[in-house]
């Protein structure tokens, strides 16, 4: 099957925490075209456990992610399945063996795409969801001097100990199976990436979001039970345990500041990102919560806090499930643009 | 080793969901002496996994439960260890065949108690925390002329539908576990408990607890993790896995109005209850939001909204981890008590 994304061959990269990736592979999609002043550039990372693929709901034709104006960069996360990850690395780093990468590692590899393959210089916007808005934060902090604008959405610049928290106990759900097998299974763990969807499926989508019944009444599911298994295990089911379980530790163990450049302080790491930013946490994201949003506003020299008013929790920033969350969310990247 | 509780026999009992549960043992601990008049009664029914000791905390000179005034009755819910359970009940309906009882169950076979046993007709006050707040609202609905007040605190009169997906959660990762088993366990199963509690973890305190990190500060532990394992592992471990599931399931079936008196109408059971209510939501309770407890205290007649201001989510409730929340509520129940 022929694919539709590329490969950039980053060589032999020394992690953050000294593994070395040899023949490390950063796949990634571009939409629209490069201009001759090199530009039209934005670059919007991937979200846990999506590909480009599930980016590309907020790209289109009259949007503001439009390729007809914008060259748009989506780089795969390291870990997806696409890029260098557990499921398609030899041995002897693949599967359970694959290393720890932080996002640090990804957004420096991003970095190196965006220059060395095509040579830009300058970006209009940085912008992602989730584990996106992490690297986006990451962008903004480590090459300050390169993009306008930034648009972090329904994520944070450092992971929270509550969301660790939560993070462990879907990782708990996912190894409590035995067929986990400490990462060495041949079948995949089926169950325990039920109980991971399960535990997820809570987190997900906020108490307004139940309450409203929308999982039947807007997604058009017959049953909670339904949504659960059609939705959430549906979800979770096609994807490689071991992948998964990387792109978790990245998030984890996301930090702006966690690098040679910041030394472990995060104030300056986020007073360090010059570009406009539109920091914009759903109103009712239960592990991204609005306050965190806040103290990062705080410590950015030209940020505005934008909380997206939507009861669909995480998923008010994706993947473009809810069309007012979408007009809301382009809208406001529309703004950020025309600026 | 002489136990510190009663028992009260309840002979057969038929189930609201069809099942009859022989020889039928109600466990409960009194405090302090019932007056001539029988009228200086509080009920406090316990709460998801805890058993009459963990109920304690409200207990004492100079509170609002003063057993130098008050005769106060807790009684173990069903599956929780001392009352009737998967772990005491003789073949064959032991281990995972003990069946599903419901809050309805377990507050019919309290007023038994209460009234056989004691020959009680007044109650001064029922009050819970959590599912213990479940049964409280039971109580009101089902016994509305009996007492002068409720005070459920951090639950709610029925599961919403978010809660029954959080419990979804907390369920997949106990029983990812092989050795679990389908409740035929031999040895317990030690990977889904440990697995269980970490998943519970994120749900019990608020982000904003685990942003103050009272974990460390308040609580006294020496890291997250160290929280995780010593409080969260440490609580789960000891508990009878089918234990566990029962009450649970109890949980995740919980509503005031799905008996034969109110035949499923949840307005009208809020409706029905006379007694005045402090309704004690927990400000950042992440599974009883305020929201829930706003449409309950609509729907009742002599009720009053009292969110508990705390940041220690659903444990602002219990069982007496922080002081200002145990005063808050303490001075609240006085409140009610000596209207």
């Amino acid at each position: 099957m022929a694919v539709d994304y590329e490969i950039f061959d980053c060589g032999d990269v020394k992690l953050q925490r000294g593994a070395t990736l040899r023949d490390c592979k950063l796949a990634y999609k571009t939409f629209g075209k490069l201009n001759a002043k090199k530009d039209n550039v934005i670059v919007y990372p991937t979200w846990y456990s999506g590909q480009h693929y599930d980016n590309e709901w907020l790209v289109g034709k009259g949007m503001a992610l439009d390729p007809d104006k914008y060259f748009i960069i989506i780089p795969n996360m390291f870990g997806n399945g696409l890029s260098s990850s557990p499921s398609n690395m030899p041995e002897p780093y693949n599967a359970s063996r694959f290393p720890q990468v932080t996002p640090y590692d990804n957004v420096r590899q991003q970095h190196r795409l965006v220059t060395e393959k095509f040579g830009i210089k300058k970006i209009a916007l940085v912008t992602g969801w989730s584990m996106g808005a992490l690297q986006t934060f990451h962008w903004g902090a480590l090459y300050p001097d390169m993009m306008k604008a930034i648009a972090p959405f329904c994520g944070s610049a450092k992971c929270s100990r509550h969301n660790f928290v939560f993070l462990e106990g879907v990782k708990a759900a996912l190894t409590a199976d035995a067929a986990w097998n400490n990462g060495w299974y041949t079948d995949k763990p089926a169950k325990g990436l039920r109980a991971m969807a399960r535990v997820y499926a809570g987190w997900g989508f906020s108490q307004d979001f139940y309450r409203a019944e929308l999982d039947l009444k807007t997604l058009g599911y017959s049953s909670l039970e339904d949504f659960l298994v059609a939705f959430w295990e549906g979800f979770f089911l096609p994807k490689d345990a071991n992948n998964l379980l990387t792109m978790l530790w990245t998030w984890q163990n996301g930090d702006i500041g966690d690098n040679e450049v910041f030394k472990g302080d995060f104030k300056k790491a986020l007073g360090a990102i010059k570009a406009k930013a539109y920091v914009m946490p759903g109103q009712t994201d239960l592990y991204f919560p609005v306050a965190d949003s806040k103290i990062e506003v705080a410590n950015m020299p030209n940020a505005e806090l934008v909380p997206m008013p939507s009861i669909w929790g995480h998923f008010a920033g994706g993947p473009g499930v809810n069309p007012e969350d979408v007009k809301f969310l382009d809208n406001k990247l529309k703004e950020l643009l025309a600026d």
